[in-house]
């Protein structure tokens, strides 16, 4: 299926569909220089099998981790398209998960003001999540993507064949972002997960995904006002991130829980744990309470933060300090 | 004067009046968190006069000269902000020269992925050119302006009173790029400097060169094909300025030269001596060729250039590699 985003003279469709990763050469306009950006961690014949479809493939493979995400790795990039002559009407094509994706993504966005990006996501994170909206960004300052630009891509294919190479953990941490926007806004995709069905019907979780980010994006692409949603269990989750050695996905898990109705918990809890996600992580609260107030997320003095009382519909709550401190303490156990 | 670009959401209004500066504080929202960059060849009273109306500044000096260009010092501009705290809503001011615009735009351009930038440019170069327009950027692998955005300014304040602390070389430099404007699309204007009466109509200058600007910049924001007429004699004085020490409008003066109609050479020569701008350098012709070839203003083997046979008005036009050596060499003498 082609699922179009909207978004004036930025739109562009995202290409959902088992193999299509083999099909890069006929479906992107490879047919100049291209920087295929992959990263050690995923499996070399996915950049390889792109790289077959470019007239002129420059291929950087980058340490897997959120490490590689900032901006020394970035002057890499930079410095592969410069050495290979890259000029306006070349490209970059982002191979793998969220962090090559945002990094791939923001290296296009500045090379001499802007180039075309495409992302071919293979973890399940990026797949319902990282790999559209166009934000890019790298990580600086011990703050997480601080740095970047919005950059939509030109075309996105997501190949659920992929997944398969993907651990049970990945499998899970991309599974909490999917479940993040059925809880926002879409109460059936919720209940997939509440009837523990998700995994079976893993091409209708990543449409439905896709599905409710689209609607979200397009109405407010840079994030004036309703994209905040998306930011569900990111507040406390980034600063769980920040501290822990715990996937994103993992975080997100984390960080939902404490902002969704005392009713409601104990039955996301549930689902978290069929998923293979954490509930509770030993850290210290303080740490990571003052790792979340140096997040972005924050506003000059006040907090606003997504609220899910009933699954399918969010809002946008404020939070004093204390009851966010109350919230970390919930998940976070020293 | 007020001259409005209008650019969709991205429009904003340029205001052209002696003392404006000082009233920054009246005419900008400076009533929030704001990094004032400036450099150390700046009269340390500009950014003072900035940060007198701003409510929270902090204020970056830089050291003058390209050499500061680059991403080391966008990175201490980014931590300068996270250090004090800035959030989406806060905001960058420029207070200098074309340099300080485009590195201090480009903060702006990728902090939390955008955030208000102001520009006052106290050059007249920057006052006439580099301040509007929305190009941002660093220098990087040796190539000039290779890393950056395209981020429009939120406003853009200039006072002709700042010229009166500017050498006579740095004025030289500025009435390059009037001039420029003046060939390529304003006749009337390019007579002014025929008459030798540009520097007695400073303000009419600066006013019809924006005017210029303002039409080629909303016709084409993004570069993609009419806007390329104002890289007019930067094709090979970018070549001459990255192998000399010479200031960027110079190099564009001497860049021109080859580019016009051989009929208008000598008059063009002469106004060009007539500002103390050079007509000739000392330099390896086939080192600024070289250079040029690494420029980002090459597309893959073709190279077109800007062309002017009329005061007044250009065409784009394809050059051989041979006359691009011929034209250097009318400029740059071994």
């Amino acid at each position: 299926m082609t699922i179009r985003m909207d978004l004036g003279a930025d739109s562009y469709d995202i290409v959902l569909e088992r193999g299509v990763l083999m099909r890069a050469g006929a479906l992107l306009d490879l047919d100049r220089r291209v920087l295929v950006v992959t990263d050690d961690g995923v499996p070399a014949a996915y950049a390889a099998a792109v790289a077959a479809g470019c007239a002129a493939p420059t291929v950087c493979t980058i340490p897997q981790g959120e490490a590689s995400k900032r901006l020394a790795t970035l002057e890499t990039l930079l410095t592969a398209m410069l050495d290979a002559g890259f000029t306006r009407g070349d490209c970059v094509c982002a191979v793998g998960g969220g962090m090559v994706g945002d990094l791939a993504g923001f290296a296009a966005a500045c090379y001499m003001r802007g180039i075309d990006f495409y992302n071919v996501p293979t973890t399940l994170l990026a797949q319902v999540d990282s790999s559209i909206g166009g934000k890019t960004a790298v990580d600086f300052g011990g703050v997480k993507n601080i740095v970047g630009a919005f950059w939509q891509p030109k075309k996105v294919l997501i190949d659920p064949d992929t997944l398969q190479t993907l651990s049970r953990r990945q499998t899970a941490a991309g599974m909490a972002e999917a479940l993040k926007s059925g809880l926002i806004a879409d109460a059936a995709l919720y209940d997939l997960f509440v009837q523990g069905r998700a995994q079976e019907n893993i091409e209708r979780v990543i449409a439905a995904s896709l599905a409710v980010k689209k609607s979200v994006v397009e109405s407010d692409e840079r994030e004036q006002g309703r994209r905040k949603i998306l930011n569900f269990g990111h507040t406390i989750g980034h600063g769980i991130e920040s501290v822990t050695g715990l996937m994103h996905g993992e975080c997100v898990a984390l960080g939902m829980l404490p902002m969704c109705a005392d009713a409601l918990r104990p039955q996301l809890a549930a689902v978290l744990e069929g998923l293979g996600l954490p509930t509770c992580v030993q850290a210290d609260p303080e740490a990571v309470y003052a790792a979340l107030l140096h997040d972005k997320k924050m506003g000059a003095g006040a907090l606003t933060a997504v609220y899910v009382d009933t699954p399918g519909s969010c809002i946008l709550k404020s939070v004093s300090p204390a009851a966010l401190r109350a919230g970390i303490e919930l998940v976070v156990k020293a």
